[in-house]
């Protein structure tokens, strides 16, 4: 059961996007696992996608595809990733373009394909191009509920969020989805993640603004350490709100749009983490103090996607000198051990190289108990900092993912 | 239980070594748990230390005392790591030190201090102190197996290896042992080991030898990307075979003397991975046709790490696209994956982007059921190569780590 987490909160509809969702029976009957996003002519699309090198058939047309044309629909699958499918794959994946461009009456180039399931099976295309009618069938703009489920893997709970500001004297909302639970260290860009917004935002300062929330954001969470092939974060900007156009910093409305923007997807992000494979915590480490914020990251990660530090976490023991060997094994040159501070929310743990003079066991037994645990670690050196998002490791994860495909 | 372990193998005895263990009841009664090398006059001693910024006291120690003098004692204890414990730790080692060096009548910076156990409790010097005696007592030529057995923390095995080799007319014979079974990803040095041998070396080529040995051995291995605070390896020549002396690679017997340490070096290497908490299964990871060796390097940590090719591994299903997914998200700057071919053992699993058109997941099922499975990836790109060895993640592992401390 995913941490923290009380039930999916209300999805504000987008004028200008609609969604429709079917049951396409690609793994298992009845169960959500088609979904397209249908987007209003002359509204603006960014999108990030993974750095993985393997990366999935629809990455790569996708990305050709938004070179090329203005998005009109977006198509996902589950259950498939249409990833290490080869030179198929992209025919596969372009297939299920053409079909949803011959009944969205619109090129193929704008239709972004995306999938997300299992490695190295290929596409049941015939299932998803009879399934696409459906899915027009049922397209609404209040069908975000239904496509926060529809694109659900090992996801245990659906994962989406909406944020209203007013920019001039015009309410502008952003509504997202996203899910991932495992194969989660995005690189430069997420899992799949879909987020559009009445706004009027110009299209490169779109992809500028979605660049920087993505980097506060998915770029900041880990699961395992394990960057997925399919990766992929759409931001749709209809321009239906009646707003002010956002096209530079300096722009009215720009400050409250940032924000509300990276308040989506730091919630998106958080959700992906607090459903991660069998975590039983939500863990939040912030590194501060570093002589550079790749330094910090650095540090951040070690931490983060360390077994030990997570087993620690799963079995509620403030072992906190495995914090320590994270750290110090971070490939950091010349770190001063003896200047880094280590909290655990309020806690002092280490200081001077060693444990804390006035820690006490007890205190840092309470603090594992909690389900939403703060690292906070000071490297002493400089005025940089981040913070990255993780879960522990416990049973679960291992029995999901040694038999996650049978 | 160890992968492919059956028993300890026959370990011989080097002249100029004497080895004592005993029960020192630091954690619990009746388990040995310090021991002690006794070296010597003459003999020639080289080391490799941990690189973790967080190293331990003992370590601190250890590194100075060689750089003082030649080494006549080294003492060892387990429970303990005396790491992340400031000034104190320092202290604490030092007055180890001091006590062999009064029951061994020498100085106390030729003594070396090591431990292993729990980060961040401090050292309990008067059992230690009071335990000496008993090691002293013990001393004997014939005490490698003992040893084996008193340096094991969650080691379910001991480990150890012999070779003998002939130099001019001379048998010349290294014995080694060595512990660690999780906290495991040598940086540049190891966790404990300890070799020696009566071969006749050069102090400065001693050195040499013994950091070429560790890259092809305690450096290919990983149990959990943890590199520890504690990782140390010796290596001992005492000169006493009456070989010829071994001073540069042109020297009479070098060659033999180095294969026959890279044996050793990697069997015990093996053995700790063998014995990696939790393991199931002995996993050899070889990358080939890289561009670079750090490049292979690279992309066989990525694939040895991920916690999804491991979770794979022990859940027995041939996910290989878990592997492609590693490699891809490895680092490597234009990885053509058109050219990757991927293999597990002799059954080619992925090439030109995908599935191996002749590849049936029955063989891939059957190769996962065997305990020491080759992963082995071609990267297409070059002449260089490089292996890992790994073992997989098991309920085990969750349980030992969790559990640890209590």
């Amino acid at each position: 059961m995913a941490v923290g987490f009380t039930q999916l909160a209300e999805l504000v509809s987008i004028s200008g996007v609609r969604l429709g969702t079917t049951c396409a029976g690609l793994k298992v009957a009845n169960r959500r696992d088609l979904v397209i996003f249908e987007i209003s002519q002359g509204a603006q699309c960014a999108a990030v996608f993974t750095r993985n090198a393997f990366c999935a058939a629809p990455v790569i047309l996708a990305r050709q595809h938004l070179s090329l044309a203005q998005p009109r629909y977006l198509v996902i699958n589950t259950g498939y990733a249409n990833a290490g499918t080869g030179e198929r794959g992209i025919a596969d994946a372009l297939a299920v373009c053409e079909q949803v461009a011959r009944l969205g009456h619109c090129s193929a180039t704008q239709v972004l394909p995306f999938s997300t399931g299992v490695i190295g099976d290929s596409l049941p295309v015939s299932k998803i191009t009879q399934g696409l009618e459906g899915a027009f069938a049922a397209l609404s703009g209040e069908g975000w509920h239904d496509a926060a489920h529809g694109i659900m893997t090992t996801d245990t709970v659906p994962k989406g969020w909406s944020r209203s500001i007013d920019i001039g004297c015009k309410t502008v909302t952003l509504s997202g989805i996203a899910k991932g639970s495992g194969m989660i260290r995005p690189d430069m860009a997420t899992m799949l993640a879909y987020i559009a917004t009445d706004a009027d935002v110009e299209a490169g300062f779109l992809q500028q603004c979605l660049n920087e929330a993505v980097e506060v954001s998915f770029n900041r969470i880990t699961v395992d350490g394990d960057t997925s092939t399919n990766d992929a974060c759409v931001l749709i900007a209809t321009g239906k709100s009646g707003a002010p156009r956002i096209e530079a910093p300096s722009s009215e409305g720009y400050q409250a749009f940032r924000e509300a923007l990276h308040d989506v997807c730091v919630k998106l992000a958080q959700a992906v983490i607090r459903d991660g494979e069998g975590a039983t915590k939500f863990i939040t480490i912030e590194v501060r103090g570093g002589a550079t914020k790749e330094e910090c990251s650095q540090v951040a990660y070690a931490v983060a996607e360390s077994p030990l530090v997570k087993t620690a976490f799963f079995g509620q023991d403030p072992n906190w000198g495995r914090l320590l060997a994270a750290i110090g094994r971070a490939g950091l040159v010349a770190l001063d051990i003896d200047k880094v501070v280590v909290f655990l929310d309020d806690i002092c743990l280490a200081r001077n190289g060693g444990r804390s003079p006035d820690y006490r066991e007890e205190q840092g037994k309470a603090a594992m108990r909690k389900a939403e645990p703060v690292v906070c670690i000071d490297l002493g050196r400089g005025i940089h900092s981040t913070q990255v998002w993780t879960c522990d490791f416990s049973y679960d994860y291992i029995k999901i993912n040694a038999d996650y495909r049978s």
